[in-house]
């Protein structure tokens, strides 16, 4: 299978050519960057030198098509929906890594604060435990955001089973999640032994969040972000409110018969952390300790992985009748 | 002043030390340590060298009562009771620092599985805010919890408005909190890159944190502690939800209002961040975002002053009718 | 190919399984551990979980010998003397991570103060660069030591070329490098916002460097090791006193034709970095400034993987002639 | 003592006023910054919330100068010379924190590229322990460079005792260093987990340590710094040379005498540590570890403070003829 990348300079770039070189069935064909056009790859994800021997091409969206079964657009939300538009035409399917395919497009508009130039089109949010079917027929898959990757899979269960009337998303995540370019939010002395909130009301994942458990079930949601000390990893505290008291036995059954058979996916009897799911595509769920009206659930990804190139990948492979985990079953690395 | 330290050998003893030799009213008569008997201080807390040339001591608390005219029992819960009554029969004032006098006995005795052997000790409560004639008039402070001050300073307005339903407290703690003491939980690798959620619904300063807030006003209280990759500092987020709907404006008002002749407490129009308080006796507080019947507030403190030693000392100035800010009025070292 | 390991608990035993699972060729057979016997591995190594479902044994070296064609003894120094001879009685490989045989055994008594009580035995220092042709005739390899895996590629063409005169090995690493069990050196506290320097002058390690350069070539050898925030890797810079001068092409060529035909040395334009390296099996050497007598090399390795369990497991695709990249040529893990 | 401060916003900046607020014989009358024009200085420094109630001036170097018995500029190097000659004309007494002053006029030009306008200018260079009879009577003094500081009190007395052939200075700093504008050296994900070695032979830093200690003695100097993942803190490995084996005792002796009447310099038996620095003016020394004609050296500054602002105003108390001590005795915030 014939892979393109466009944006592939960036975080999560770097990462879909770190799992590519090892995925069985992909071979990566070209990767688009202006930036850095005709430099080595490995000069600017100097972990790939002598494992991948390519250059970064400035080519237009229409010429990766040409050479690609799939592309992933790794670019910022508002670029993404000028590629996909020809990147369909040409009949390659895309697994669009931005948010601009996410929401419905009024929500979208309101939530990005621009005019949406694709208005219309089909796409299905690629929470492969949420719409596995959906993305298996697919051309246009919209690569969840981190953060809702997390939070969604914390409450799904429960969210599901019409027992929550409310949950508040406390979300603690690492500094890669900001991207490659340096800014006051990414400076060391700012980061190194603080955690900062930041629009802890009105994040931009909060629409996908509420989108998603919407369709499950009703309850006000919630969400807090963080940044902490740390390069990956999204570790979010789903504080539950329940409807009526359930027994953690209870809690604990709603996530394992809803994740069975979910190889992504790890119901734990220990606390999750972030080291355990450092660099894979793993989403580690655990805790599930209860007081009154109140559940605590915990859920542990790596934002680069679960929660940006590998979930990417997992569609990829979905949409692709591939085994699903093809190129995605590796440890964390720990410590 | 005289002042006598009991457990001067772990990290809160070793920040009185380092705030009281800059304490313009304070000399250090004695610093009792077993374990480190005979030994130079400053081989134990090499910060002190050149600054504190004495010795640890091993000496009786009755001892150590008849040199000093206050007494600072910086040792564990269970072992202050065992100290408090001779040193208090001496005449000698004291501040606890352990938790053995900041519950009602029983709630204590529920919390800590242990059996007080002091009980019916009248005590006050440190928190100068809340309790500051109480320990103008005190022989014994129980020193505040160090997640407690960050958290009942952070919803105190609300609660005592009478506006709160119910608050969840999620904190974020550095691991000093921890003690010095080496164990799985302050082990590098398990800390670094990680944030750790612990005793998500039984933490032990979760009792104090709703006694104090009882005596504001009626509501649910919620407390979820984290450690975070930091060597000092709290930072709390309270999600404090409220009976009606509130303006941003109502809310900071009550803050301001409140702590309006409070030193230590700093209503901030920018977010809390550690790298403020570090080192110092502030509790910065902020935020203040509106979502519906959710108010989001942040305190941020140096776990170690405010939230203890520092602390300390304020309750000393208050008992001796000193300038409360005396050897306190420090800036955090930022960055 | 059956694998077993013997002392599967710790941070190297992990290790080993974190990358033989994804091994083409590898089968673990099973993997001894006394203090967790019986238990999942997975409950002390979460980073497993669904990955590798099995159990911890506590079974006798002979007993593990019969069921694999290798073993790898990732125990400490010492322990791991007592298993070998029986294992290699077996008819079993071996790979030793260990430090028990890497010297000559009047070396090692005198560096680690104990009795060897299998002297005699014939081993080979398994640095591939340096001794592939004998590691593959080897049934006893000796796996090398974290840092002079990275301190011996970082001279070793100098030294071979017969030009050097000292070298000053200034090493930070990672804490992993300390192990699992908690301590003084890897309290968080301790640890953060610090870099400490230790056995600056008479570190273990440092006889494993000077046997292994003084084969190349004739020079004086210094080692200071530190330790730094971090979990994994090592960075070595080496402060390389030249007999002549020398340009920075000279140097580099020098460098680029030693390890013109290894895969797991990369030779940079750019400033190694830990990152790139992080979990993966490469030595990343680059710099190369010189000025005047004075050439700077730096080297970074992951401590865990090229530092020892990925190096270990290269050994062994070289001892049973597989393809030595076999399992072993992932990424690092950036960012 | 009136004191004015030119480039208040930066790292430097905030930090002398951090200490300055506590300095008993000092008052602050103005602060410029054109950038902050009229912004409370709390609004960009947050530590100094209700301590410093002042707001930034954009006012010329003679304005501040009429103000002022004695002004530090901590701005840039090139921007200093621009302020200096004015504020000197006015009487004004000036410690220059950038390099502008700090090294003779054409090696100046030769290190920074630059032309300097002020050349021929006499200026102290602002090391007490070397130079304090001169600060006493100068009217400018040149603050000398992080680095430079921790490296030349590490390696003085055995230069000045003439026993020194080489010094190999492998430095590791914090990254505030590097100052408050965020860019690619401070990004987290680039610093956090890692060590980086740059300007390995060419740091602008070295000729500072190589003219000061050419005064004491002969001897060759080399000097690599590296960043290290901490906000603050340098730390020194002095690998230094001698002509002729010495014993540690001997070697510590030479330290203690050169030291014995210097408040600011600390002999350790210990290994010094960051955190027994940080946020004070102390420079600490410790290791003295002998392998034959190699000594190991370490020494550990706050680069904000004894590295930069404390060392200012300690270069200030010796010119005002003040207690040397005065705001400055403040012990480490450890851990």
């Amino acid at each position: 299978m014939k892979v393109g990348v466009i944006g592939g300079s960036g975080y999560t770039g770097g990462e879909l050519l770190r799992l590519l070189v090892n995925h069985p069935d992909a071979e990566i064909v070209a990767v688009a960057s202006r930036t850095f056009k005709d430099k080595p790859i490995s000069a600017v994800h100097l972990h790939l030198s002598k494992i991948l021997d390519m250059r970064f091409e400035d080519i237009s969206a229409g010429e990766i098509a040409k050479r690609s079964d799939i592309v992933f657009t790794a670019v910022p939300h508002k670029a993404a929906m000028g590629h996909v538009p020809e990147l369909l035409a040409q009949g390659t399917k895309v697994v669009d890594l931005s948010a601009d395919y996410r929401l419905s497009y009024d929500v979208y508009e309101t939530t990005y604060g621009i005019t949406h130039t694709d208005r219309g089109r089909k796409a299905v949010y690629g929470l492969p435990e949420l719409h596995r079917d959906e993305i298996k027929r697919a051309n246009l898959v919209a690569n969840p955001g981190c953060y809702p990757t997390g939070a969604i899979l914390a409450a799904a269960p429960l969210v599901k089973a019409g027992e929550v009337s409310r949950v508040v998303f406390d979300s603690k995540t690492g500094v890669s999640g900001a991207g490659m370019i340096p800014s006051e939010i990414t400076h060391y002395p700012n980061v190194a032994e603080n955690v900062a909130p930041y629009q802890v009301t009105k994040h931009r994942h909060l629409p996908e969040i509420v989108q998603e458990l919407a369709v499950l079930g009703k309850c006000k949601i919630h969400f807090t972000p963080h940044i902490i000390p740390a390069i990956r990893g999204i570790l979010t505290t789903a504080h539950i409110f329940v409807k009526r008291e359930m027994s953690r036995e209870e809690v604990v059954e709603s996530y394992q018969k809803m994740y069975a058979d979910e190889t992504f996916v790890r119901i734990l009897d220990e606390m999750p952390s972030l080291g355990a799911v450092r660099g894979s595509n793993f989403c580690d769920i655990g805790c599930f300790e209860v007081e009154g009206d109140r559940i605590v659930v915990v859920s542990a990804i790596d934002n680069m992985v679960k929660g940006a190139s590998g979930q990417a990948i997992q569609n990829m492979n979905i949409m692709f009748g591939l085994d699903e985990k093809a190129g995605l079953l590796m440890p964390g690395v720990a410590p």
